[in-house]
């Protein structure tokens, strides 16, 4: 009997290393023709099985596959849609397994973070009750480092080492240009509901003389008497000060201070940016001239920095789904257990995806320090190997060679398509 | 007869590899003791000099001079201080020279831009009247590329290799995205006069797809109907749209797009930002769902991923400035001579200071494409060479290992302090 085949599918913001886990996945299968046949990608993940739009990954090389080691964003294409729950559109889950019955597909590999966890869970039964059982691995991803159980995510330790190499830079730059010039930078990294991303910037504080001097978490909210206080103090007794917030940052009312009220020409409200918030903040109520910057998707597609431990984690954790699946395990994710600080050293356990789902890991309480301003020793040195090693891609003519895919899809075997709500 | 000192500044916004000119500077000097005393570096540029704040680089060991070549920022500190004319400040420049002579200083290196380069002109000047002639020297560094005579200046190529990078990075990463999310990814960089650093983002398009499609330039003034009807478009045909913005876009009537009416809650004109402003208006015109980033000191700071030929040449500058004072020249600044695109071969040649003087060099109309919203292939030519090679730092615990010198200074030999204006 011919093997089943696999679907794999990325799912939300995509980060430097998601692809790496799919190559852990792919070349991993391809070690076992004879229990996995073709892995099928989803184009734009799971709208990929809900449109039976399947890329067939056995049309390419192991060449292609092993750049994807290197190639940051979703190859496959990602997509923010969530499935419903069971009861309100039983259908889609249907759907999506009358699309894996149609192309023989036995093994569902999703990779994403906590919702993602969810549908493939939900999957998972569903798929018993229907009586075509499907064996449904989680791979973990988020550059927010929100999810349970795992010591990190992949994509996280890259973004903490872009976050925190670029504060440093920016740090050295102003601390240049103070005595004259620019006495406030402030630098705004993702992370809406957890401070993780802003806690990798304080990374550079040992490299850049104590710079940054604030860091503002989601966790704790804003002060503004007492901020623009500390702010004060640091230029005058440093001569700058280098703040890195977290777009998550709230007002103590839990209003974010991305919304804190910029209108543009027309009256209307502005879109976003704490930065640009922060910045007309110091210098209408303290005259300080500031820089700042937002850095977007930079920090999260920055592939070029990418930490070498969170590219191993990443294609590890891909591997180890497969090779759970193939060892009979179902409705689990693989998670990394930190064994010790230093030398760092991990292994790959499993969770069962019915505890991943809906929990959110913040940052705690005891990794900020005591103003609520930096972290504590403890959270540094969770950190700091996370951010370890340079996983550079190979480059020509200046720029990394980073690969793209034709995301030509297989044809379809079932008729009428499927109207997604 | 104790050989004379010489003098070295760091002037205007540092970049990613000025301490590479300095680090030119300072070993040049140490190969030719009989002739040149000690280097002297000025704490926060000229005005270590007018303050009589000398750093004595004698005291560093050779080691940490090397480190300076993959440091970026600078190390002895710059400041934004142009020296009035000599009408209406002739005594800033007799304390500069009652400095230098106090020190016994005869060579000055001046590492910075067009203003640098006039100030550098009359210093020389003025020295011969007062009757204590001054080598003068000036060293190039500008990463808004602006300076004429040389091929490029130091600093740009490392700002144009970061923004190409990171261009195809946030492209690879909106376009995995575009299928439910975000449509257009907008990304702010510097060059208030010169499109140069913007157009360094086109060097992505052959890795990205055609991303990113639209380019903003200083050059071009800004059409609104024409531009949302090209990113439309472009959504439309591409599925999304990258466009990357210069901070010095401007409207036909000269008007900084940055300064286009956003207010705070309070009705204050907001501190800049094109890309927000860019973001609202496909908002509201477009209701085209978007991200923005904007780079501000994280691209002329960004060592990590500098050019191998920035480095090089920035290098190369500061040494043939100690070697053409060596060889009795006066006034000149040595300057980057192409000799071929494709292999890039160069050499290093001089102008005279007087021709540099306020002379700004913009992006020329044949490097713009017809439409106004791109390069052409003898703009991609020229910039290409310039980003090649990758010059990594040295890393330690997963960051570079920068150096950050103390800036203690010599004792004042001068009674009294000069106040500055």
């Amino acid at each position: 009997m011919a093997p089943k085949n696999a679907f794999y599918a990325q799912s939300g913001g995509v980060t430097a290393v998601i692809n790496a886990s799919a190559c852990g996945v792919l070349e991993t299968a391809r070690l076992h023709p004879h229990k996995i046949g073709k892995v099928f990608a989803g184009k734009n993940g799971i709208l990929g099985a809900l449109n039976e739009e399947l890329i067939d990954t056995s049309l390419l090389s192991g060449a292609s596959i092993a750049q994807l080691r290197h190639t940051p964003a979703g190859a496959f294409g990602s997509c923010r849609y969530k499935l419903k729950g069971l009861h309100e559109n039983r259908a889609e889950y249907e759907r999506l397994i009358a699309v894996f019955e149609a192309h023989n597909i036995g093994y569902f590999f999703y990779n994403g973070g906590g919702d993602s966890q969810d549908t493939a869970n939900k999957v998972s039964q569903i798929s018993q009750e229907i009586g075509y059982p499907i064996t449904c691995i989680g791979i973990p991803k988020t550059v927010d480092n929100d999810l349970p159980f795992t010591d990190n995510c992949p994509g996280f330790g890259s973004v903490a080492k872009y976050v925190a190499i670029s504060t440093l830079e920016a740090s050295l730059d102003v601390a240049s240009m103070a005595a004259t010039s620019t006495k406030v930078f402030i630098l705004e990294v993702m992370g809406r509901h957890a401070g993780w991303i802003a806690a990798a910037g304080a990374l550079a504080q040992e490299r850049a003389n104590g710079a940054p001097h604030i860091i503002l978490f989601p966790e704790i909210p804003f002060q503004q008497a007492n901020f623009l206080q500390k702010v004060q103090t640091t230029v005058k007794t440093q001569g700058y000060c280098v703040i890195v917030v977290s777009e998550g940052a709230q007002h103590p009312d839990g209003k974010f201070l991305a919304q804190s009220g910029l209108k543009d020409a027309f009256g209307h409200a502005q879109l976003g940016g704490v930065a640009p918030y922060l910045a007309q903040m110091l210098k209408t109520e303290l005259g300080l001239k500031n820089h700042w910057a937002v850095a977007d998707y930079l920090q999260r597609a920055a592939r070029h920095i990418a930490s070498q431990t969170d590219v191993d984690q990443a294609y590890a954790l891909g591997k180890s789904a497969v090779e759970f699946a193939l060892s009979g395990k179902n409705a689990v994710m693989p998670i990394v257990v930190r064994d010790s600080d230093s030398p760092y050293r991990w292994h790959i356990e499993e969770v069962a995806l019915s505890k991943v789902a809906n929990v959110e890991k913040t940052l705690p309480r005891h990794y900020i320090s005591e103003d609520g301003y930096g972290i504590t020793p403890a959270c540094r040195a969770y950190l700091e190997p996370l951010i370890s090693g340079e996983a550079y891609p190979p480059y020509d003519k200046g720029l990394p060679q980073y690969i793209t895919l034709s995301l030509e899809t297989v044809a379809k075997k079932l008729k009428g398509s499927f109207a997604i709500a």
